[in-house]
């Protein structure tokens, strides 16, 4: 099933895709799709849904974040061989974790703002999962039960806030809009094997990433056991699980990074598209985080 | 005005303590004190309020963390010159800031635990502060209006995890348990002078943090500011500001570390006191987060 959450920013409802690709109201059925509603034993009521009895959205409205609330977002870093070496930095003997701000959070195709000062912004196409139930010391053999579903997620990256304005990266990935996540988020029994799952972004119509998941240095489930070692994920939480190569910052013979006015288009296989532009950086694009 | 949530875990009431040190009880005026119920033009309503007025609770409930559902934890490191130098690290140029799991939040008093790997667990006393205003690039001398109000909050680390497994600090930060959060939030008008606040804590009766705010390198307005730069503050987030000198990592000749047993009592003057046991890691100890 491919949940959504469709409509202008902050009154956004609830919907499902169909096999046709219409989005259906789910707004008779839940008020939201919140951690609450993504609980397993919430979403199992939806998932036994006879979808086609839904009403049909007409138009092309707007898509949010699949999910009203996100409790907090742990993302993994260096998680691809070629992307450690591209970025300059070994490849780890266990997982790296950062967290990105939840006021980071914006809809798949909603225009990414650059910061006032930032002179390195970057892209990240990643997997995403949102957590369904209550994951704290979860031996990896259980990990992946505790999966709501899987998401695309571009983890928008200020190079020099993240590098060079001291140790800790969330200065650099928690920006207003550095989080767009969507199209759909979408259950593991419809997703299949999520370790070979293709993934590309290009910037401006130029391919940039390529990949695919099998090449994760840990898989999901050792993620998703790993985190658990050390933060409790809940319901609703969003874990992002580290990008292929080809980001800017790596680029040869120099780095290229966004500026305003350039386009976004990501993908991976199962999960849906995304589409962003660039502009600057503007109070009134931000009205929704009051 | 100290405001606070009173009650078991998971059904703590809205509270005011008066004067003589009696919480008074505000349900009949809100239901909980939220993000939204220490927004600022929320906040006037409450501290209009003829306290005496009030309902007086009987007994001595638990203290539970003064606001419910906090949306984000943003805490600077190395703020304290003296705690840099114990910690081997420089004074940093510019403020270094990380995060602490939504999760790790508990109330003032109660057990905090130590996660099943832990080796090197430890204590920092630190000011902290609610915001009650979206923050969003303010300047220093705007920003400390922007405050809801401070409260007192023990930044629980693991050193092992912190800067052992990996570069990011969050994970020795954002363990369950790892930032008993209270017992009041305390409006500014209460507080006075934030640059002049005496700090202590004590493990097992003896003496290790000794502060005042008055040694910030970047003071509260600083930090408030600097942080809305990158990352949007919202009503109801918290920030915590640093730790002054006498950290167990850097006692002498030895580091001292926290084990099961060990009692911890800190305080904030005009912040009140915590005092916390530390006890094994258990899953029944955390059945309110799901």
């Amino acid at each position: 099933m491919k949940l959504c959450r469709y409509g202008p920013k902050g009154s956004e409802k609830p919907g499902v895709v169909d096999s046709d690709g219409h989005i259906r109201d789910l707004s008779g059925i839940i008020s939201d799709l919140t951690p609450d509603t993504v609980r397993l034993s919430q979403l199992a009521k939806l998932t036994a849904l006879d979808i086609a009895a839904l009403p049909v959205v007409s138009g092309t409205p707007r898509y949010g974040v699949p999910v009203n609330n996100i409790g907090k977002i742990i993302a993994v870093g260096l998680n691809y061989a070629d992307h450690a070496a591209e970025s300059n930095l070994p490849v780890p003997p266990e997982p790296i974790f950062f967290t990105k701000a939840v006021t980071s959070l914006t809809g798949p195709n909603d225009e990414v703002m650059k910061p006032r000062d930032a002179t390195k912004m970057d892209w990240e196409v990643e997997l995403g999962l949102i957590i369904g139930k209550t994951c704290r010391y979860v031996e990896k053999s259980e990990a992946l039960s505790h999966v709501a579903g899987y998401v695309l997620v571009n983890d928008v990256s200020e190079r020099a806030f993240q590098k060079e304005r001291g140790s800790q990266w969330v200065k650099g990935k928690g920006c207003d809009t550095f989080a767009p996540t969507g199209p759909w988020l979408v259950t593991p029994d419809e997703v299949g094997d999520v370790h070979n799952l293709d993934m590309f972004l290009d910037v401006n119509g130029q391919r940039m990433q390529t990949g695919n998941t099998r090449t994760l240095i840990f898989n999901v489930a050792h993620c998703i056991s790993y985190i658990s070692r050390f933060i409790t994920l809940q319901p609703g939480d969003l874990v992002i699980t580290g990008t292929p190569p080809g980001v800017g910052e790596g680029k040869k013979p120099n780095p290229v990074y966004l500026n305003a006015g350039d386009t976004m288009h990501l993908g991976v296989s199962k999960l849906g598209e995304q589409r962003q532009t660039v502009v600057p950086f503007s109070l009134t694009g931000l009205e929704i985080l009051g």
